[in-house]
């Protein structure tokens, strides 16, 4: 990839001019409704007794979004060999769906020094250049375009039913930090809050407790079931979130709210997404503070809240083990 | 339910009255596409040595259905009082979804004896009327108005992509027949052929050996994964499958043959569907009888075939059941 200090600056436009760059080649991705998790999120929570739930009202535009395969699809598209390291041990799923776009998978240990190592013999051997998976002003720059699609399709889809501004608010996911922060540029100047979502099981909300603490967070050790959300927030990401506040907050999420938030996506939307993609979702349906914040703000009205499904590289024997048919 | 003789007669024209009359109340559901699942089924199967695949090409054109809550929802926007009968054993997430378009579930016991006579009970004390789950002419209309709406959709859709002509053929599961023998009103002199699916597992398929032996078979007990499909065809269904001959022909296949179409459908299409749902693509994928027929009759060009998914209700733990962890 080329040198990050070649790369345009991390604005809005930037964002913008990578969409209009990748435009023809998209394959536009649906934003996604659900009346039924609008009701449940715009119902009071039974809390413990003597507590009371906040009681805000709240519209969900989901955007699918699925990274996983994007860079073998697009060195297909491009007529450009991909070579792809991932871990052995990873999903027979995601193995096919990558090898079916036609990049060729090369195998490697599971630690992140074994899966180093075989990228840089990879590159020897090969010649390729080395395509980062998030720490890297051109990724963050690409992942900012689904932020525009997501604003530009939600914005239709909201007049279509009478109401005149677009979205209120966007919630991505965050572990490298890619997707979150290229949101957020994609957000700048446009008045739309950007929320961060990160499961907080063994540490991995390491960006909230980095900004808690003022310092970013190196490394993570988490087995977190949102397993894409387990890497630590990485330094171009971080500038954003962080340094240029263009973030507004981080919210975090245990492992039970994760599941059910899963249950109800496969369930009610009928749509298969891996644990990582649903953490925004389960923030805005199971954490008080931040439903407290939408019922102050939002008022009578409410908000229209974008939410960031990425991605769907699930198998269904990961999904059969965590919801075994015992339980 | 009206007189099945008040009913209007079943052909194409009453199926358009349908869907006109009840237009401005439908959720349309989306036709999906798959590139991945067209590439597969337009490949030739490895079968065991000395026999040659077939070469079909095919493109599907997925359309969902979901007739389980389907009145309680059209019952709720109408504002009528609906009372739904179903054995205790039901998926809590199927009663859920039922519930939460205002209905009153009634739990009876697991037998259609039991559930019959708590349908009864229900009927004397509230003054109820019947609705049968397939078994008379205006749920067959009904259920009819989903073949046209996949014709319309898919049509625009393929003209998009250049071509003129619109679906070549549409495949639909079969239990008790109402869909089938809907969306096959729905082709009448369209030139669209329709073909039925079933399970073949414990003689599930009624339809296709009642067709053989010219006769309609009157009760099943197979316990196939396909749940929604262990019903024998009903009476106005087999007299436009069979009698009418408007259903071309039809196929089964295997447990795992249906299995192995649900986790590409879950995996690759990231669509949640029942078993059931995924029937005539299993058809389409892995019949040497069906694809040889597609590849004689579609030759260079191949069809545009509309598939039928319906429907959606499988709870996660149940999919967990079919594919464990440990798999």
């Amino acid at each position: 990839m080329a040198n990050p200090l070649h790369s345009p600056p991390l604005t809005r436009p930037s964002v913008l001019a990578a969409h209009e760059r990748i435009k023809d080649y998209i394959h536009l991705t649906p934003v996604l409704r659900c009346t039924y998790l609008d009701d449940l999120a715009s119902s009071v929570r039974s809390l413990e007794e003597g507590q009371e739930g906040a009681k805000p009202r709240l519209r969900f535009w989901f955007k699918c979004g699925n990274h996983a395969q994007a860079l073998a699809l697009a060195a297909k598209t491009m007529g450009i060999p991909a070579h792809i390291v991932m871990p052995t041990i990873s999903t027979p799923s995601k193995i096919a769906a990558t090898q079916g776009y036609g990049a060729k998978v090369i195998f490697s240990g599971s630690t992140s020094v074994e899966r180093e190592a075989k990228v840089e013999e990879v590159i020897k051997e090969t010649g390729a250049t080395l395509v980062p998976p998030y720490d890297h002003p051109d990724i963050i720059l690409g992942q900012g375009t689904l932020g525009i699609e997501l604003q530009e399709q939600a914005r239709t889809m909201i007049r279509e039913q009478g109401r005149e501004k677009g979205l209120d608010a966007i919630i991505a996911p965050c572990g490298g930090g890619g997707m979150l922060s290229g949101t957020a540029l994609s957000c700048e100047g446009t008045g739309i809050f950007v929320f961060g979502a990160e499961p907080s099981f063994e540490g991995a909300d390491d960006c909230k407790r980095g900004i808690e603490q003022g310092k970013r967070i190196e490394s993570v050790k988490s087995l977190t079931i949102a397993d894409g959300l387990r890497t630590p927030v990485g330094v171009y990401p971080w500038s954003i979130i962080y340094e240029r506040k263009l973030v507004r907050e981080m919210f975090s999420v245990g492992e039970e709210e994760i599941k059910k938030a899963l249950k109800l996506v496969l369930e009610r939307m009928k749509v298969v997404v891996e644990p990582s993609a649903v953490v925004g979702l389960a923030v805005a349906l199971f954490d008080e503070g931040f439903r407290r914040m939408v019922e102050r703000e939002g008022g009578e009205e409410g908000w229209d809240l974008g939410i960031v499904f990425s991605g769907g590289n699930v198998g269904v024997e990961a999904l059969g083990g965590l919801f075994p048919a015992s339980d």
